[in-house]
C-alpha cells in the first residue's frame, strides 16, 4: 500500500465545489469516480483545500491510498485521460504514509481578480469579477498591510462556520495590477470559511473609498461578521498553490 | 441616419466565427438581431476582421447605420443588456457615414498563446494553445525578426483563399513570455487568411528546434503554404485591437 499525492488543477465552473454533495457534480466526486475506475478499488481522496462552488485552482492537493502496481509518478498521465477537460492533475507523487493535507503545515496562495472597467471581458468573465465601479489600488494597498500578520479574522469569517479559534497568520498580501484586472494575492498556513472572498470584498469597498484603509483595524478589533465588506464572488477566486513543509 | 462604429469583445469558444452561416450561430448573426430588436430596423453590421470559429477577440470593429435616437455612445449600454455574456460592446460612438471598417487603413493587433507545460491547465484551456513539447522562446525571437517588415507573406496564406497580392506588411511582432505562457504579439495593416495561425504554428517549429530561424527566409521566399508550418489551432488567438489613422 502506498500513499499518493496529487497536485489538482481545475476550472471551477460547471462544478458545485470540491466536498461531495448529493445535488450536483464536484471535483472530490470525480477525482474518486475516476480513480476507483483506473485502480480498480474503492478510492476516497482526502482534499487540503474544500474550495467553493465557482472557485478555480491551479494547485489543490488530494492524497489516497492504493494498492496498484502502477507507479505514483505515472498516475497523472493515466488519469487525466479519464478526466474531463476541466480537471487536470498537474503532478502526482509518492508520500509518506502519514502524510495528511490538512494536517501539515502548508502555506497555501490564492488569488482574487478583479476586472474593472465600463463593461465586462468576455474572455475573462469566468476567472475575475466584473465591476464598474473604479477602484483607487494605492487605497488598497494601503489597507491590506493591516491584515497581515497574525490576527484575530472573526470579522472576516461566515458566521456558519465553526471552528475553535479565528485567529490565523496571514505570511503576505498583495495587491498589485496585472494588465487590465487587479490582482489580491495572500499567502497564509490557513484561512477560515470565506475569509479570502471576505478579504477581497473588504479591499474592494476600500477601493471604491467607502471605508478608509486605517478602518481595517476597527473591522479586526469588531470580531464582527457585519464590520467587514461583503463576500467577493466565488468566479474571482483561484486557488494557486499550496507549498508544504518538510 | 447616422453611421454608428461598435468596438466588440467576445468569447469566441461557442461561435462558428464572426461571419454569418447557415449552420450554427456567429457573432455577426447575433449582432444583427440583437440590433435589430433593440432599434425597430433591419440592421446589417459589417466586421473589420472576419475571425474564424474559435478565435477570440477583445476589440473586433463593426459599424451599422441607423435612424435611431439613441444616442450613438449609449447604444452600448442598451445593446449589451441584450447580447448573451460572450459577446460584450466595449464602446459605441458616432463615425463619418463614409467610414468602412476594411477599408479604411489600420493597424491590427493579434495575440497568440501558448501553454507550454506536461500538463493542460484548466482555467487557460479555452484561451491559450496547450503543449507538452518544451520551446526555446529565443529561437522563436530570432525567426520573428525575419518576419517583420514588408513580405510576400504567400506561404503564410491558407491556399483556399483568393487575393489580389499577397504582399503584406507586418509592423512589429514580439515573442515573449507572460506567466507560464509565450505569447505571440502581431500588429500589421492586414493579414491574409490564417497568416496569424501560420506564423504561431511556424514559430513553434522554430521554438520546438524542427525549423532553424533563419529558415524563415527560405519560407517566405518559396512563396509555397507548403514551405511554412502548420495553422496554429484557434483557440490560442485573440484579436486584440484595431486602431484606425484618421
Amino acid at each position: 500500500m502506498k500513499r499518493v499525492m496529487l497536485t489538482v488543477a481545475y476550472d471551477g465552473t460547471r462544478y458545485h465545489g470540491w466536498q461531495i454533495q448529493n445535488n450536483g457534480e464536484t471535483i472530490e466526486g470525480i477525482l474518486n469516480r475516476c480513480l476507483s475506475e483506473l485502480l480498480g478499488e474503492t478510492i476516497e481522496v482526502i482534499g487540503a483545500s474544500r474550495t467553493d462552488s465557482g472557485v478555480h485552482a491551479m494547485g489543490n492537493v488530494a492524497v489516497f491510498d492504493t494498492e496498484s502496481p502502477i507507479p505514483a509518478d505515472k498516475i497523472s498521465y493515466a488519469l487525466n485521460r479519464r478526466l474531463p477537460e476541466d480537471i487536470t492533475i498537474q503532478r502526482s507523487q509518492q508520500v509518506d504514509p502519514a502524510f495528511h493535507p490538512r494536517h501539515t503545515v502548508s502555506h497555501k496562495t490564492y488569488e482574487y481578480r478583479i476586472y474593472c472597467a465600463p463593461f465586462p471581458m468576455p474572455v475573462r468573465r469566468l476567472y475575475s469579477h466584473f465591476t464598474y465601479v473604479p477602484m483607487d489600488l494605492s487605497l488598497m494597498q494601503s489597507a491590506a498591510k493591516y491584515l497581515v500578520g497574525t490576527h484575530d479574522f472573526k470579522s472576516f469569517c461566515s458566521t456558519q462556520a465553526q471552528v475553535e479559534s479565528t485567529i490565523r497568520q496571514v505570511e503576505s498580501l498583495d495587491v498589485f495590477r496585472e494588465g487590465r484586472e487587479l490582482v489580491i494575492r495572500v499567502t497564509g498556513r490557513g484561512f477560515l470559511y470565506n475569509m479570502v472572498r471576505i478579504i477581497a470584498g473588504t479591499l474592494m469597498e476600500v477601493g471604491r473609498g467607502y471605508i478608509a484603509p486605517e478602518e481595517v483595524v476597527r473591522i479586526l478589533e469588531a470580531k464582527d461578521r457585519q464590520a467587514a465588506g461583503p463576500t467577493a464572488p466565488a468566479c474571482g477566486l483561484t486557488l494557486v498553490q499550496i507549498v508544504y513543509e518538510q
